[in-house]
């Protein structure tokens, strides 16, 4: 796996993560460099900070670690390279292979923006047939609360969720029950809260990454259907609640810091606190492909920079009605997407809902994902040459549990 | 408070929270009978389960007992009342003004219904001047995630938020940055969850209350301003997620179950896993009553047998997609309204978006909540005489933040 190695997790990257093994069985805190998995709580001593860092790194959550100062995080993340480069990390590492990876952060609230301004136009596009923006979308990134209960990590697999929807193939129209008709994925990139913002607080976006301990891939898995009947007033619900999927690394702003990408220029004036003079993303190459049937199709690249709102933007519009973020909370981009058709960072926006199929590789039609698709979402940062990335975000779509009913059943 | 001790906390209710004390400095497990707090990590040894039971009730959340199995809560309860009506509780109870409450459960997610047939018309006519529903509530309760970390108890005060919205006074209707113009109290019942619903269950309506281990009363602060700009189409976010208040006694369903009254017919068929046969709310009394300069007004008296759609729909609506449920999540109904004015359940159908505005017992014109306003909410089991009720949500309205600008102040 050197070329993992050389364009995701180079000595330029230090993700965090989580993981167990036959040897160390208890969840702890862990980087990676190319395949070599470092343990944490064994380097920690020999920092500023000694016992208490171990202590903090035994933890089976990264939580402790993402609200530390910055400063300290600087200190173990140069601490963690030196002692690479001196080649004397081999005691307290692991393979990749020997390892489990966890979910790395526990996440108390899970908040969903829809930030890309190609995504709402191309999304309204496919649905109603116009591209425009909501009413609120120039002035502030649109969003919701998601289920942080159905986070998981890549590799987890997706089962296509039962619910009810519209059947439009029926003369009228009629409400059904059954498995979704629609499973897409969303492609997005999402921020994990370090130091927490206090509620109440007035955090001006240009301040805001002081709060943000780093980035990770998210999959935003979406019924299509379920969730285009239950969105009107609320938003959606059980047509996302069933499941999202995020890398088991977190890449830190600290590594991201140097791939600054300017943001588009805002299309109208923000009010005072989300007025960020220099609005930032991150120079990243984000890739999605489906595996259908032994053959994989790339359906999506497209570049991090695209996003009209940024985390800054973000975090200031969450925090301004006076709601804090926890250390831990997941703060999603909402689809990455440009504006050709192989930027669309999901199966709605590429097949207008299903009406204009998109092919595979293989020649085969794809309208939404079938049981058994093999989804990966991946994120290199700039060329890859700078051996900064995210890793992939893998999941399999898995069949819908069956429906047995009580009529049939007599109770279940 | 022998008033209190009669209608809502007798013999016959039995209720759990967490409090601490100078005694007893720990928040830990509580049950409350009248006026005394009843210390249970005190009284398990007696009980079956004797240490286990012991160390779960020091715990500083009552998640671990409501995950117990409803045999023990039974038991527990039982022991409860044997040894109060005994007189052998004194040696670990406090009175109630000795004590300190705290939030009752650890709450992973919070959910967020629209359930009350009234209170979607009602709120259509008001915004939109139609009475319809939207286009799922005959097959479900629509529902929305809400924000865990801006819940708190009783008592805990409540800012008025900042944010963004729509100036409907000026001619060009601009979108403008506040505080808030349209603050709003919504009062709902919730239900916190007892044993999960595993991911990937398919849990029927008519077995949903064995995940049920108790009722709160919840007041969903709402800024309809802020609200109102943001909901499309992704549904509430700033407009709710600034505070969330509920009552800090948890009231079982076990004390509930005797009250159990009939809820509304169904107006269309239901698919299968939603199809209870028999529907069922509880005979709870609702109140709310603002206190504004010093006058107390009565807004609204309505009951919890209005509901369309009862918790048993809502815990099975929830999950059928794939999403589990983990005990202390919060499921609350939305706002329980009547048909008749005197039973809106918040200011935005009382005074029609402010349009119409209502009066305060001393004339004074109401529209939505005033800086200040001590807004208080309650609920009683039957006619009060069966000593089973959920006290008082109380919380006072206090005015916005200050707003610095950064041109004015050069960076804060």
């Amino acid at each position: 796996m050197a070329d993992t190695y050389t364009s995701h997790f180079g000595i330029n990257n230090i993700p965090y993560g989580i993981a167990s093994s036959t040897k160390r069985p208890q969840p702890q805190a862990v980087t990676r460099i190319g395949d070599d998995v470092i343990f944490l709580a064994e380097l920690a001593p020999s920092t500023t900070g000694g016992a208490d860092l171990q202590s903090l790194f035994l933890q089976p959550t990264l939580n402790a670690f993402a609200a530390q100062p910055p400063e300290l995080q600087a200190e173990v993340r140069a601490k963690i390279q030196e002692t690479y480069n001196a080649g004397k990390h081999t005691s307290f590492s692991e393979p990749l292979s020997a390892v489990t990876l966890h979910l790395p952060v526990s996440i108390g609230d899970f908040t969903d923006y829809s930030a890309s301004a190609n995504h709402v136009l191309n999304a309204g596009e496919a649905i109603q047939g116009v591209r425009n923006f909501p009413p609120a979308f120039h002035k502030y990134p649109v969003g919701y609360a998601g289920r942080s209960s159905s986070i998981s990590i890549s590799g987890t697999g997706i089962t296509r969720p039962l619910g009810q929807f519209v059947d439009y193939s029926s003369p009228a129209k009629d409400i059904i029950f059954g498995a979704s008709r629609a499973l897409d994925y969303e492609l997005e990139v999402g921020a994990i809260i370090g130091q927490p913002v206090e509620p109440g607080t007035i955090l001006h976006a240009s301040d805001a990454d002081k709060h943000i301990f780093g980035l990770v891939l998210v999959n935003d898995w979406s019924a299509r259907d379920i969730q285009g009947l239950e969105m009107n007033p609320l938003g959606p619900f059980n047509g996302k609640n069933f499941g999202t999927s995020i890398t088991p690394w977190i890449i830190t702003l600290q590594a991201l810091k140097a791939y600054e990408v300017p943001a588009p220029e805002r299309m109208n004036p923000v009010a005072d606190f989300m007025n960020d003079n220099k609005p930032v993303n991150y120079d990243i190459r984000l890739s999605g492909a489906i595996a259908r049937n032994g053959t994989k199709t790339t359906t999506c690249t497209v570049g991090f920079e695209t996003m009209y709102w940024t985390f800054r933007h973000m975090l200031a519009h969450h925090t301004i009605g006076g709601c804090g973020l926890r250390t831990g909370d997941l703060v999603a981009s909402g689809t990455v997407s440009g504006e050709m058709k192989h930027e669309h960072g999901c199966l709605l926006e590429l097949t207008k809902n299903g009406k204009e199929p998109s092919k595979l590789s293989d020649g085969a039609e794809l309208r939404y994902l079938a049981d058994g698709d093999e989804v990966t979402y991946e994120g290199v940062v700039g060329d890859g040459s700078k051996g900064v990335g995210f890793g992939a975000c893998v999941g399999v779509v898995r069949p819908a549990r069956e429906i047995v009913t009580r009529g049939m059943e007599g109770g279940m």
